[in-house]
């Protein structure tokens, strides 16, 4: 079967809990075609790079990427009329970004809630609720969390953070006992001073590692000194 | 950066445990380049198909696609030089065979050892290393052991697929628990007469589902009503 001319695009889906939400960066296009809808950031593959090193490059274009804690492949998007007019085939990456990080924008790019879309272009929208659905996954079995939390938190605002990315509720004391088991959650010695409503001081946490693990596999099928089982190529967006 | 013509293809790196050893379905190359280099299968992205259903199709031409029981996206390959003379990246797929199968193939296309490759074309030995890690943590967390296995049988057959597959050891008695405590496994009732050796005879199992499963999150994390958390465009082979 003959191909006609075939382009190949790199898009990323990057996600961050702002204001109690899973929020995605989106820009605005500027020009046909969906001009005026929402699209992630991203474009076409260079002669001289993989898909990986492209999609670090036109995610700088966007953001500054030292805030990018976490970057790994989300899939192919395929669809023969998925652009209008040419065959583009697209290399999804979901990337994520700790709360506490407020990166500089250009003045087309803006975050919305993953919940509350805006009119988005082409199938990017699928391509945010994958993304969406792959970080829910991971952070049920591995310790993902590192990368959507800052360096050290209270176990509330941890809670706060999981509640808003997985969409239902999460206690707080189910929340520390499952991180603990796994090994995921480091407690530093430090205390939080009481929030407004008063009460104790509240202990201080780290993730104990901040590249990616599987922590919830069954011990006795687990590789042997497997680090990042999950086998899905993650990559670091800067060196 | 203006793009050279990209081609894209899909390969599939098609596993299945054969003489108690992982092994690979690769065909010899008949042309330049890498003539007489064993390759996946797979090929050209068509015009009017989009990745999944162009491995479908490619897969068929060299194996019986009703046996494969599990095909995923492994991921892109796209180093610029990874086939000389051309861009061309590859969209990458896992395929999995039951054990009791044993297709009919092509007279250039056999089964390999993927720990004893033979010289393999362009970035395929990469591809099938991935293709196996991608197996061995995923039999981890998930029930994708469904993949490997007849329809039914013993602990002790299963161990063995185990494994060949993982790598390492895994005792019998381990395998059956933490796989009967995921709810992985169901006893037929019915029984497997004795071996040569003698003994008594054994029960028969079945997997529960035989569709992709995250066994192993931490149920206060997964997501509610999540059936394969794994969220990676696992696609069947055959409608």
């Amino acid at each position: 079967m003959p191909a006609r001319p075939t382009g190949h695009e790199v898009l990323a889906a990057v996600l961050q809990v702002r204001e109690d939400a899973l929020q995605v960066l989106l820009w605005q296009r500027g020009k046909e075609p969906d001009r005026g809808r929402w699209a992630l950031p991203g474009g076409t593959l260079g002669d001289t790079e993989d898909v990986e090193e492209s999609v670090r490059r036109q995610l700088a274009e966007k953001v500054d990427v030292r805030e990018v804690t976490h970057v790994e492949q989300l899939g192919v998007f395929s669809a023969p009329e998925r652009v209008p007019g040419i065959r583009l085939v697209a290399t999804a990456f979901l990337g994520l970004v700790p709360s506490d990080a407020d990166p500089a924008v250009p003045a087309d790019t803006a975050w919305f809630p993953v919940a509350d879309l805006p009119p988005t272009a082409f199938d990017h929208a699928e391509i945010v609720h994958d993304a969406r659905d792959r970080l829910r996954a991971k952070l049920s079995y591995t310790n993902l969390g590192f990368a959507l939390a800052p360096r050290e938190f209270t176990i509330s605002a941890l809670r706060e953070l999981y509640v808003a990315a997985l969409g239902h509720p999460v206690s707080a004391t189910n929340l520390q006992r499952v991180l603990t088991r796994r090994h995921v959650l480091a407690a530093t010695g430090e205390t939080a001073p009481p929030g407004p409503a008063g009460g104790r001081p509240a202990a201080v946490f780290r993730f104990t590692e901040r590249a990616l693990r599987v922590t919830d596999a069954s011990a006795v099928l687990r590789p042997p000194g497997s680090r990042d089982s999950a086998g899905d190529g993650a990559v670091r967006p800067v060196p």
